[in-house]
């Protein structure tokens, strides 16, 4: 099965890399943006044919390695 | 209107932050993934009613700042 995963900064949380992209866009010319935030987009093909167990490997695998859960959030996708 | 952009390394790019992930994965006990990519998802806000307008908007940042469309593609989710 195939997992996708995203991982954001938790709201409130100050986002350094979508400001500084923020930034840059203003400076190209694209002033009309309001808010940039940016995070991680990490897709996973596992040995797992259980979907319900996919999602459990996966979320381990989250909170030990793949977010840093004090600061960011994750979503889960399997498909 | 709000943008959802993925960027992904094209198919055939090493991945040299997805195999990291991989590795780590698998020092950790996880053993079963059998591959990982890894791209940046960014969130924009933009000031614009129009879905068609914000679309051709976001593909242009798109072009001129967030992705390097020699190696990465982008897809563009308006919401």
């Amino acid at each position: 099965m195939k997992a996708k995963v995203h991982i954001m900064l938790k709201a409130g949380v100050l986002d350094p890399q979508g400001r500084a992209v923020q930034h840059s866009l203003a400076a190209l010319g694209f002033a009309d943006v309001d808010e940039v935030r940016q995070g991680k987009y990490i897709e996973l093909d596992l040995n797992e044919d259980d979907q319900a167990a996919a999602r459990a490997r996966v979320e381990a695998m989250c909170r030990q390695l793949l977010a840093n859960t004090v600061i960011e959030t994750y979503s889960i996708e399997i498909v």
